[in-house]
């Protein structure tokens, strides 16, 4: 049988930003645990909506048009297609839930793209 | 644009045991809010894994061969055809992932059985 896992214990083991680790999988989907802090890039995932869950800190997404500040306990889907930049003013712990595969970069592959499919 | 979910904000929207509100869609999954107390029904899902995450309280989940107790912040995901038994001796909230569609009984249509599809 699968282990259960505790969200910060999980969080303790890394220290880096902008580097999504995954946690678990339920069927094709990963749930991967991320520390945001500063600006990240402008992006999108073409094929597919991306869940944010913000377990500690605050957080913001900027779209082209709007953007949405999301706290402790607060989450958001971001539709595929629609480019958006997450930032967090002091270190922020997210949750992301989006399917296998998916680029932390979308389409803007470049320093910020982190290694994928890292398991912690 | 779509808004921001605040779970707890969700969670004071219903106080009846065992009847997933959807909250949100990524794809083709749901998020779903439950309050547990007391037992569940044995069951099982045949077509899906199922994620548990406890948001507030303690909850545990039984399968045939042994037993998982999730406290606040713990995450578990049962997989798909394992029959499990979900309980909790007071009052715990958890947030569900699993394809939209999915019966909160699995196969064990009874009074238990909560309508499907219920957003809040």
């Amino acid at each position: 049988m699968k282990e259960k896992i505790n969200l910060k214990e999980k969080f303790s083991k890394f220290s880096e930003f902008w580097t999504p680790k995954v946690i678990a999988e339920m069927n094709d989907y990963q749930f991967k645990l991320a520390k945001f802090k500063d600006d990240f890039t402008w992006h999108k995932h073409d094929d597919t909506d991306e869940v944010f869950l913000v377990i500690e800190g605050e957080m913001v997404i900027e779209f082209r048009d709007s953007e949405i500040a999301l706290a402790e306990g607060e989450m958001f889907v971001v539709p595929k297609g629609v480019e958006h930049k997450p930032s967090a003013r002091a270190e922020c712990k997210v949750l992301l839930v989006e399917p296998r595969g998916v680029i932390n970069t979308g389409e803007r592959i470049g320093e910020l793209t982190a290694e994928n499919d890292v398991w912690i």
